[in-house]
């Protein structure tokens, strides 16, 4: 496989190392500081993108120009941003997710499917990152909160303090932990009486998001037109 | 509903304390140290079993005379017990498992349905009881072995010691702490490439296998004969 | 051992029942709905409170009457009301704490010990307790946050959204998790380079706090006026 | 510094990288494929040794040779190779530990200190590590053993199967899980009566080993002869 690389920072260079060790060749790569890469890039096979907001304009336009099947990771990005990804996957597979580990693919299927089960029971959410990240809750938290949430319904809190009263059955809260170089935790919790559930998610190091990513374009690579989750690309 | 009470120990007063909750009436109760109840007692709506292996004959002859339901949580049963309680339930509806907690079976109907997608990946259970505890593993960790191993081709190990080599990728250790006056707590573990997932289960006190089996024991009542597993009650 | 019970609720009585099985006796019990008790109880070897903010006065009054030793975990009290407590502490030995477990007074000690050693790791501290607690963070987080950051001065932060940038070096989240029936569950963390260490304690139920008052009440009657902490009183 | 890496596996790359980021030079490694090289180094300020059982005659040679201060991670040795360090410390400073990161050092201190204190407890160590690892309890498990366990009285069970009777007072469970790519997990639980204290570390990746060896590296080579503990030199 051809693939093009949009971004070339740390995950960008990571990708790289697990396409090169299953024998696919790099074509070519663009950044936010040489946008130009864009404009000249050829058609890919994939094109596998975690770059920035700043760079979602010129690579639209190789993606249009090129039909290169995107995937994307790159965080941050606004409604306005996904209009123009579900506007490419009219000609394009595209696939966009916060998380490209298998397991918290896994986590989100089940989630999906087991929490009408325990409507009842309550829930929380747990999220633990380095202490350099900037935003919270982290983009799989949000994605596990959909999960257990898909009507967003619920009263979301992101923490709690002072006479803040009994929880409200349809209270669920979304805690962001941070410290040291952690390179990601999620937990979701299910407290009914006298027991409860809990499932976790723990990825060692970022390599696990390079490594579903690569998983995951060679699946997308061969798919019809499309905005795609990874559910339907694993499963 | 009448219920009759097979085994009226901690956990038989316990259940009476939640039957008689719900406004249901406890029409007579028999236990190994007086075995003649079960000769003499009536028909009821349903019969609740936390006897022992020991009365366990005294008791099918009950369910035999009278076709009553019967729900079971009777630990140390050998296959001819098991025998015996599936004959019966060519007559009359029977459930039997060594957990009552909603929690628990929604936990074994996940890992059935999720451990075939997560073949690659190493796994381990971990459970962990009060240390009065005299067998292990746990029934409930045996069923949750099951769920993760249906076809009991895994290479079950219990512990670790020595120059053990590395795991085998079908090895499946299954590891019983004791300690203080736990309820009960059991997790297993799926470990993949820089990544895992924990699924973990904790009951807070004895309360809630009372609790399940009084819920379970009303949906059992209007059944027709069979052997039914908790999840086919619950979902 | 005569004890006298200040509050008369769900701690009060398994309060009784633990002194009742050491031979003690219960000379006489007062709560907020019946104050007059206070006025006419006679003195004891010492009181027991686990009343309310609204009989402190009464509370008071007979302390200072009788001169009976005092061990109190009433929670939600203010600053006046510890002033009046450390007043009362000229006249008899008083032990005031939120957490009676030995378990959380050794986490306390050993945090306090060992937190200088680990001061340029990130802390973090979570809390978990049933649906039905009104007030957050619990009074046994605030302790632990008094154990690790003596001088308070870190940034205290519970809950984080949104783009709130990467943790400040001096910045410790206490975050405050409510579900279910929960009796009661603490962790301290410190994340440190690429590696992490967890210190947790679990309540299982209620009645841990309510055996370790009665050891500490045991301890505490033969001490000389004064304000005790439960370390002083077990270590 | 100028030092001397015994041992120049993927730990002896790691440790050269920290050391170089320090501003250090490494004047020479040896292993045991190139043991001449033991027989030609010069002195250096500190030989850190990450080798294995095969090379320690020759390295103890070369040690003798230079009066090199030695830290020491290899593991597997025997009770003889630890009498050669033994003889060795009485000519210069010598430093052994399965575990070079801060948090162990810490865990093991408190855990020396405060074992006696939750004498009456129970108390139960589970190990993680990926599934690669060939031996098991892990060298550090066997210390975090010793500091709850300083007199070796314990009853050590590295399994529980069958029925094998309620847990003795003095028994102590050390249980290996394996799976994946886990750098290293440890955990050391007590259990009293309604209630539970666990201790936990986790280590992201073998870069907090190296990292932790460099600055014992530095501490150790000011000292007088002698065999010091990780704890000697950082508290």
């Amino acid at each position: 496989m051809n693939i093009f690389l949009s971004g070339y920072g740390k995950m960008g260079h990571m990708i790289q190392e697990f396409a090169v060790a299953r024998g696919w060749s790099v074509i070519g790569h663009a950044d936010i500081d040489c946008p130009e890469n864009y404009e000249t890039a050829p058609k890919a096979d994939v094109c596998i993108d975690f770059s920035g907001v700043g760079a979602q304009k010129a690579l639209a336009a190789y993606i249009r120009r090129t039909k290169t099947p995107l995937l994307s990771g790159t965080t941050g990005l606004t409604e306005p941003d996904f209009d123009v990804l579900r506007d490419l996957s009219k000609e394009v597979p595209i696939i966009w997710t916060a998380n490209y580990s298998t397991g918290v693919a896994v986590l989100k299927k089940l989630l999906r499917e087991y929490a009408p089960v325990l409507r009842d029971w309550d829930k929380e959410i747990v999220e633990l990152h380095h202490n350099q990240k900037v935003d919270a809750p982290s983009g799989t938290a949000k994605q596990l909160l959909q999960a257990i949430d898909p009507d967003g319904t619920a009263l979301v809190v992101h923490g709690r303090e002072g006479m803040c009263g009994k929880r409200k059955e349809n209270e669920i809260g979304v805690f962001s932990l941070r410290g040291g170089t952690v390179a990601g935790e999620h937990t979701v919790s299910f407290f009914g009486e006298d027991e409860c559930l809990e499932f976790t998610h723990k990825a060692q190091s970022r390599r696990v998001f390079a490594a579903g990513a690569v998983r995951a374009a060679e699946a997308l690579a061969d798919k019809p037109a499309g905005f795609y989750t990874l559910e339907e690309l694993i499963f």
